[in-house]
């Protein structure tokens, strides 16, 4: 993935693409309805103000991909029929919307998933991830893939703000898991940014954990203790830099945490898990004062102590997505090889067998971390 | 109070009170074990480095008196038969330890009940409520009248850092409601500090949760909407300034508040009631990027619907007690009239009565919101 | 006109608004060269997406109005004889671009200056004053009555994002001050939100440090010091809620803060002057740790002894307009009564005497403060 | 020595630290007055509460140390003939005072050189580096080597909450360059504490600017751009990952900053230079919203275009000293090889050539960046 990258006598000079580079018509996978998720035709969309036309070179699977094609349909969702989900995806900018001067054809780029309407006080002050129109594409909302068409096609249309120019050193198949990895990256942002020095721990080694754990040691962490329940993925998160690695089913996982730290706990825990007893544990693992950022979604209530929490001082954050251009932060740990890719990418397959994909993401077939789609000639 | 503050002349000028004034032996409210507190005599405590004698003037009862009369022991609490609660009292300065120049004999000032170890790496970095040697007073933690003797007693010591000089304008009794308002303040303050034109929702008419409305209100917030189940509570609550009361037992407390935000919920919640439900309530009542602060103990565990939480950006904070200097910025509102301690103040008893004050705050008798104990001859 | 924009009698029954509310051309004042602004009739602007249609009722001048006036081009200011200065207004809604329905027709509003590109890091990040493509238009950015037209005129277009709704008990005229407050409510926001307790002083009694007074103390300040070489102005000052003011032509402006609080100095500065000395002056006032905010515009380079603030661990804090929608936060002061703006408000002008406006307002004739153009039926 | 003092051997059976541990005097540098400073005996001292012993083992000089040597007495410093300056200093704690459990004999340890009052409204805010009590040290504020006696000596007195304990990969001599880097890490703390895929300046390429550039590659930066003006420097701050250095005597620094990054300016700037021209070269070097951070101390007033700053929005934090426990985290990056000492030091001296050590520093002999006393055994 190094030297193919499209040379730029492709694009002509005068900001459009040759005739033949972009087809009127698109392979694209199409939610029907619950479970029925196929590849048919769709027209190439055209990007507006402020948008670009990206030719997806590659994309991946997220647990939100699954809840979407079995059924779990967003409230703001375009109808079955019509909707391509999709919204971790690497690809080549090649058409310019109106007043574009931010990209040049022929460019590639990794995305984030939201833009906000960024005229609702939340996305004003910086918050778009939690837009008060979310949802709402005639505000200029957009959720990629959820709330309006995503990259699990040929093209798609995004909005310049959701773009980060990658470096030469990154191929698309690697860049996808950045957006993934924007996710554990805001997640440090919104508890203080400042991991230097500090013992964090990790509740959770799927794609958000696992990537966790590899931005807190860039960051400067101390120490990054891992804990979960499959042994396969414990054992990649300390090759990826966790400092020690716990495994939930044979141990109270939070006992573990404290019995690691010199019965200190940690200063801050990343909840990576979506497990209700996760919060619980998240409150027994930290120092006084400590941090706890949510970013798994649950699938019911959640019990937990809270008057521990209340007595020592915690601050629970919660994320969703990646915002405040996390994504743009990994770009930059990427590029100077303090994230790696590669490691969690296990399995790979063509747009036309995303039916497999998602079944092989879906049932972890072969201690499945992340599967690819590799879509365009050059993923 | 106003013309009767201690004069000048009272204390000589070697910076030593008058022979008379500090008797050896003083009243002091003991804890001899669950539900049997006595007033004994026990000797005046002497400062040490960085401490005053206080004459204490006036006291308050809180929650946590209540729990420690009826033995719940703090884990470093000190042994029964000698222990004497109180955290909320106001008095006058009467001894300076060595190196004190920070206050003057005759000094009236209410206190703050944390003092920090002021060495572990939470009390260096300005979170003392939190210190890491709590209840150790052999490294200078002291929670008064919670791990070290307190002020239901004549006289009690106190580091400087826990104290604040009252106006002439503010009564001792007035005084000791500010120890109280301290953590409502400190609330706003953990929450971003900045509430102008805000709207938010108190959970908890209790004397925390009604000096939030106030405080709010001082701050410049929009509205104030206060929940609770006590009609009488309310009622004051809208006195001192609820924009929107809301009887928790007549309708869903968080429809309620968002019915009264036309739908759209508020920026913020104080969760000053320690009710299970009500963490549930405010993540139902906030916007998206909205904020919670815990300030009520639970009882147990608490169950609520997190992955709401999550899916709008919702920060859980929590404090324990007053820090920040929180007390001190009460005492600035309330010189200018922008805090009102009376309302909050129904019951007032002498030290020798203190048993009918806990009874009284207790059962709530008479609709008690605030006991307070006159103890000083110019309370 | 577009057939989605709906005139405002549509939505009004009273007949206050009476037909044809919308005609094609308007007075509107126009910067022909230096020194030559002249009303000129003009067609009126048609809102575009996420905008509306203002009719302006009330505008004020600022001292960035006096620049463009003689002279001083903005680098993205619109060619000489097209462009409409005025960036403090307040009006009617008269009509509402697509997309738009956070506003109906009829709404009363006021404005903030600035609308960002929403698509820069700075934008995104909600530091939209500090937007990356300030001045281009064909990105979205808009300084009203800067880099696009503004305010002194009929009609406006404002972005959705520019405006807050006004109560009943705000007139046009008193809201066109918020604008001006939104700037230094912006400051207290960039210096951290929280003013409770604190000793601030307040550098230069024009408009921006007037308000300022108001909200510092509004937001809870214990003591406001305010200087400046006005009489009149400090008087005014004092009349608004300053504790203390300081004729900084008889005294040592730094010194007489000093002395007015100890020896301490205060918990921050807000710098309104402009004045190349005020800077010094400010390092010189402030307590270890305090913070400035420098508001002011300077007219050339400044020299401070820079060297005091590190040794004494100060922060200077920079504004420029007034974001973080400061503005809608300084409506809900204005509701409470908490920010007054009728002492600002000394002279009134038809938008055809627009000249002797701005002359009353250069030449501070009759001591003017805040002069402003009664242009609306409404004002 | 009072009978809870133990001695280093009670603790030890390996027989290293051969009995009698510690002496009754010590060799220490003393000021006698300006340019004279003499290796005297002194009596060792003895640790009070919260304190202990250190036997110093390596220590470095700084800038600071210079201007004491001349003649540049602190307000608060030890008169002439009693005192011993050194505030970088790693050693083993030797002996402790009443009440320290966190360290044990034989701890090798590393300092920070403030200690906070731990009573004024700073230090109780983590703000202790700013103490409103600086130089005072019978209220508990302690700067050392500048207001009390330092560690130029083979013994020396700290209070526990300024140590870090050393893992066994780092060396005396390399711990005391991370005192020297706890200032630089204080500044990336002071500026937001996250600069992963930022693009930062560092201005002055002394041993802090050299140190910073480590710390900010550490910590995620995408690129690091030193300025300065010697050559030998720049080198050495490439070597240490500076991605540009920029020769200021070849070049307008700003305008070479600026080019470097394709016009966009900076995300931040550290200032580390003292050079009055710095702070408008900072100023220059920015994008709107950057932040600067003057470290460097200034020798008299300086002049810049704050205008600039005002209209960019830019923030000017500055720093004194190594707060927030900052010394701790560059522990922490030390140990996981994210930060190297041995480049910055160039010259080793025992105790008794501390003139020529002097010397050597202050002429930057020999390309000298930092200087070391070996002044313990196991230095």
């Amino acid at each position: 993935m190094s030297g193919d990258r499209r040379s730029a006598e492709e694009a002509d000079g005068s900001g459009r693409l040759a005739a033949p580079v972009i087809p009127r018509t698109m392979r694209s996978a199409v939610i029907f309805g619950p479970d029925d998720m196929r590849v048919v035709a769709k027209p190439v969309p055209e990007p507006a103000l402020g948008e670009v036309l990206l030719r997806v070179e590659a994309a991946s699977l997220c647990g939100t991909d699954l809840k979407i094609r079995s059924g779990s349909f967003f409230p703001s969702q375009p109808p079955p029929g019509t909707f391509t989900p999709g919204h971790e995806y690497a690809g080549t900018v090649v058409a310019l919307g109106p007043g574009v001067d931010e990209f040049r054809l022929g460019d590639p780029v990794v995305v984030e998933a939201h833009r906000g309407c960024m005229r609702c006080e939340n996305c004003v002050r910086g918050r778009y991830t939690c837009c008060l129109n979310y949802g709402r594409s005639d505000k200029g909302h957009r959720a990629m893939g959820m709330s309006v068409d995503g990259g699990f096609a040929d093209y798609v249309v995004n909005h310049v703000s959701t773009l980060y120019r990658l470096p030469a050193a990154i191929s698309f198949e690697e860049a996808v898991m950045l957006t993934t990895a924007g996710t554990s990256m805001f997640a440090v942002d919104t508890m203080g940014g400042m991991v230097a020095g500090e013992t964090v721990a990790v509740i959770g080694p799927g794609p958000v954990g696992l990537a966790a754990v590899q931005i807190l040691k860039a960051l400067g962490a101390a120490r990054v203790l891992l804990t979960g329940t499959r042994e396969s993925r414990l054992r990649l998160g300390r090759e990826l830099g966790a400092d020690v690695v716990i495994d939930a089913r044979a141990a109270n996982a939070a006992q573990a945490v404290r019995e690691a730290t010199g019965g200190a706990g940690v200063d801050a825990v990343l909840e990576c898990s979506g497990a209700e007893i996760a919060v619980d544990q998240a409150i027994l693992m930290c120092k006084p004062a400590g941090r706890i950022v949510l970013v798994g979604y649950f699938h019911g209530p959640v019990t937990a102590d809270l008057n521990r929490a209340v007595k020592t001082g915690l601050t629970l954050h919660t994320i969703r997505g990646e915002g405040n251009r996390a994504v743009g932060r990994c770009v930059a740990l990427a590029e100077r090889g303090l994230f790696r890719s590669s490691p969690l990418i296990t399995h790979r397959f063509g747009l036309e067998d995303i039916g497999e994909a998602f079944d092989t993401f879906a049932e972890r077939r072969d201690e499945a971390v992340k599967v690819v789609l590799e879509i365009g000639a050059r993923a």
